[in-house]
């Protein structure tokens, strides 16, 4: 599974145009904010219903299925509406109350590891989720808080060895916001699949620098779909297929 | 400000046994908690509004002020009309729609730093409080995630000098949850007043071996008095003034 | 005990005054680096015997104790000559070879924790000094590695009741080391105290803004005898005595 | 580059047996520790001089170079004599004394990076050994220090691309310090070589469960023959060559 897109949807003609990119590149689904969780509030906060409106507009054109963010229960009904796949990010990976209610939902969610979270607690709080009912879990992790800053968080591939022994859910990787930026996306991704993962999840936007959130960590479309070339064979060398581009 | 209560409430004789000798060592709000955030959907969950209304017991038996945690918006209505502080754990605090929601309450509303939660972040979590229109905000320290296991976090009291030179908003520190075990708590809360904090939340069990859920880093009512004794002198020293004992 | 003075010998303009300052402000010990353990081989990195022999001129000037850092076994004979008590910085905690040739000297050695060093490996580095005959081993927390950004490391005086319980060595607190500014020297300084630390090491520079390292975290002597006298009430209250200022 | 070995040389057999066992599989380098830097002054520290004669005899018997630990500049000229590579460990990333010393030799050196490193820090740390005229420094990251104990430390992986962004020097990846148990080394290593690691450092012992030192994240000879084998495509794949096996 690849997964790629915007970090926020901004408006139909970036939405529309990376969706085209990211699945001529061999994305397998389109991924993009309309609620964003930003450590400020007087930062952007996300399109809400209007972005989840042009996310449809994306799977129409593309036949891509749709990812995207649930932040607040209350939002919970109208993202289910759009939303092919639900996310729970990182900060809210404790929020016990949106794990129980997004597990009472029929869709698949993807639960990204918290910042702080122990590979122990990451798996509970999936527990939360498959305790009400819904099996179908998707693990993300996207790095961890160190002291380290060169990048944004380090990136714990390890976990990828440690999940696959101690539990059956599928563990992707997303390299984007664990590094912080483009530069050091395409060799983390590539490590991810090397070690194992089920999946990978990739920032990409046609104009990075002039993205509302997380530009700097995002690929364009061209290097995205070069990076996708270059796990083909490591995904082979390790048994596992990669989507098909363009299909 | 001296909060102190039992980790979770679990029946009206523990409640209202604590209430009392809390009362009685000085202490000047009552804690207790009704919803209870735990690491596994198979622990505890706290008693729900059941619980709140022995709290409310405890308020109309002793007059102090009860806090108590909200952990879901859709549990907000119900938490406001029994507490008189609002508390919003160290897991939600980047749970930014339950934020907005206890910021547009005319409750305080003490706010819990995240085990991995810069103090930036922390003050900017404070905001998302603040800028719906609730003045009223307590911080509270409670332990930073880090590689030392002696204790179960590290207690950072040096965000109370970081914090006084950022902010006008009062700092709170909660020994008990950072070193996880009671044998550390009074050395801590000492140290916590001497560094310059307004107030602590400290865990009072009357049976701790028999506590549903962090018994091991609760005082014992007696040891809670003691504590009290102790720290008066220094809060003298650094020009602050306790609650007097037993009013 | 209250070790003072600056980071690093410069002069003997600078040492005399520090040392003529921080033994009238009430200075137990005085301490002045003169090989110094710079992060990039181009810093500054000390006098050399040339700083000793100041250090010297300091002692035969105000009768205070010297302690200076020793890195290379090589160079252990000639500090040896001219130190009170020796001193094993942060970095080398881990430095056997070190550990084991101060542990066959007869002087005192203050041994700091590394940024990384749990308290279990803490004792056991002071286990390496001990094990070769030499019993008079002080313990020294300086701040650990932590993600947090606001302070250069977080201190970690929760160690001091742990190391309480686990050992029968004195542990001071260096908080200069640890939040890296003097704002916020002192209260970290008074909270040690409060928190039962056997003593403190404090870095004190006449002209901390013309310093040759570490000028920002120091205090100027005036800040520091006023915080010796902050500190008096609260070493009081916790049952130890301050040293005399002025004798 | 890869280095196969022993934490620790133990006897002439196990020496002999994994030597040539490695050589089989394709290691370049033969690894073992006849000086070691252990926690506690209590355990093991290595067979010294004896040590190096066996590795020694292993480099005859199989024409491996060998690499072997430093860690007192008092043993550097009898290190030196022996040691085709010599390691500077984790523990003395910044034993300044030690780097200056190896840096002045003419043997490569293998740097290790420390717990609580960033890699500012460790790139400096390499400074100190090429500014004293040794240019032949290869970098090792082998996992730093987090909060997460499900491996005994966090493999930063991204430390590759930041390093070859930011420096010339090579960078070998050693999993199994990292990891601390056998079960993880393999996925970690293909991620290595997948994210552009020049070489890799990998722990084999015949005996794990006899092992004198960090038996469980040691891999026995036939798991690490089939752990090349499964690297030479994904080594293909990033444009690196294998050593050949059993040349």
């Amino acid at each position: 599974m690849v997964i790629a897109g915007p970090c926020s949807v901004e408006n139909e003609g970036q939405i529309l145009e990376t969706a085209r990119a990211v699945k001529e590149a061999g994305a397998s689904v389109f991924r993009g904010g309309a609620f964003k969780p930003r450590t400020s509030p007087y930062s952007f906060q996300g399109m809400g219903e209007e972005g989840l409106k042009l996310l449809q507009s994306a799977r129409e054109t593309t036949g891509l299925p749709i990812i995207t963010e649930v932040l607040n229960p209350r939002d919970l009904d109208l993202v289910v509406r759009y939303a092919d796949i639900l996310q729970v990010g990182a900060r809210n990976i404790q929020n016990f109350s949106l794990l129980k209610e997004v597990g009472q939902t029929k869709k698949p969610v993807l639960l990204k590891r918290g910042m702080a979270t122990t590979i122990k607690e990451f798996l509970m709080s999936a527990e939360y989720i498959l305790s009400e009912g819904n099996n179908d879990v998707i693990l993300c992790e996207r790095g961890i808080r160190t002291f380290e800053t060169a990048t944004r968080n380090t990136l714990d591939l390890s976990c990828i060895p440690v999940i696959k022994r101690m539990s059956h859910l599928p563990i992707l990787i997303d390299p984007s916001h664990a590094v912080g930026t483009w530069h050091y996306v395409a060799s983390m991704a590539r490590a991810a699949v090397a070690a194992g993962a089920d999946g990978l999840m990739i920032e990409v936007h046609p104009n990075p620098e002039e993205a509302l959130c997380d530009g700097g960590q995002s690929l364009k479309p061209n290097r995205f779909e070069h990076l996708l070339k270059t796990i083909a064979p490591i995904a082979a060398a390790v048994g596992k297929k990669m989507p098909q581009a363009g299909n």
